[in-house]
């Protein structure tokens, strides 16, 4: 564990979970996709899903152009978060039952990525980093469909990560209480592709569809 | 589709994938457990991830007393937002990637549920969604406990879903693109229960720990 970068990134309640190195956040950043993004609008909080991906020191995430959420993010505060739950937690009380989870908060403000050439290479990157070799497979996006996706970043610098693991922390004098006490372990896993039924003749299902899974990024 | 009870819960984009109705929205909230919070401090936005579980007309969540996230959220404008991704959307084009997902956003002012017999009785029935009869083989919770537990709720008046299913929807023009275009599912699944090592012996794998899916509601 290192130190917190900011004091809004500090955690105040269980700090011995609390992770502040970039090798922590990375990891949950790479194993999960699903991100909630908080803004502000009018006082009053927002908060979408989305898919973020990682290049380096910066996540990314898109959406539409003529989308309010993404014109009124650009510069502004934002807090992006990212959680894997990895088990429920059963205890002998109700107060210790819990979950083990990895989340992942970034705070800052966002950025919006305008060169043509810097959002195509971002979206690029976001397939390559799920489906090898796809992005190649696919007509080149127009400058009209360039121009209707928004793009945004955010800084890598303002980031904590919390992580809880193990078996319920029950204390010395309900360890003989007659309850079933444990890990229920939570995955994510994938159903058998469908194919569009529009697919063309003699297609097949290429390596980078059959081997994908949700939340492993493909590393080059 | 109904129509949006206020202007901030109305779908701007992809209007065609919101609806308003309560049975769609709790049929959301009942098979995630998982939510992110956003709330406003100091101006900037806040997501915090929590499970939300639902008596009836609100949503309810839970956190410790001291966290200054439960204390400061009381009275306070918050966004509770929970997203199930049930597949990736592989098309012909960048652009119409995506992901079929089923999402809900709720608005409103966060109340605290101060009564202790209150806070008990809604303590118990998010329990008794995920492990029916477990409840009753703990040992009551002690006051001292109940009084670390703060609890919020938001009414549900506020609500929106968003559901986004189905095949790539590309234009005609790219359907002989030669390239596989298709769903690829997204589950939640529960790996084998791992009993923890200081279980008392003799206690036996209990059915609401064997049946337990996380995101399923037991419905009394």
């Amino acid at each position: 564990m290192t130190q917190a970068p900011t004091e809004r990134s500090r955690a105040r309640r269980l700090h011995e979970k609390a992770a502040y190195d970039r090798a922590s956040i990375d990891a949950i950043l790479d194993a999960m996709p699903l991100a909630h993004v908080g803004y502000v609008f009018d006082g009053a909080p927002v908060v979408t899903p989305t898919l973020q991906w990682r290049m380096g020191e910066r996540i990314y995430w898109h959406g539409s152009s003529a989308s309010r959420t993404q014109r009124k993010a650009a510069s502004a505060q934002v807090c992006v978060t990212v959680t894997l739950t990895d088990a429920m937690v059963l205890a002998r009380s109700g107060l210790e039952h819990s979950v083990n989870y990895r989340s992942v908060m970034v705070f800052g403000e966002a950025t919006t990525v305008t060169d043509p050439a810097e959002k195509a290479e971002a979206l690029r990157a976001m397939m390559e980093a799920m489906f090898p070799g796809r992005w190649d497979q696919l007509r080149p996006m127009t400058a009209q469909e360039l121009k209707a996706t928004a793009i945004l970043s955010l800084p890598l610098t303002e980031a904590s990560a919390k992580i809880s693991t193990g078996m319920p922390t029950d204390p010395p004098e309900d360890l003989a209480t007659p309850v079933w006490a444990g890990l229920l372990p939570i995955h994510l896993t994938m159903g058998r592709p469908e194919p569009d039924p529009q697919l063309a003749p003699g297609i097949e299902l290429p390596a980078h569809a059959l081997n994908y899974r949700f939340g492993q990024i493909v590393k080059p």
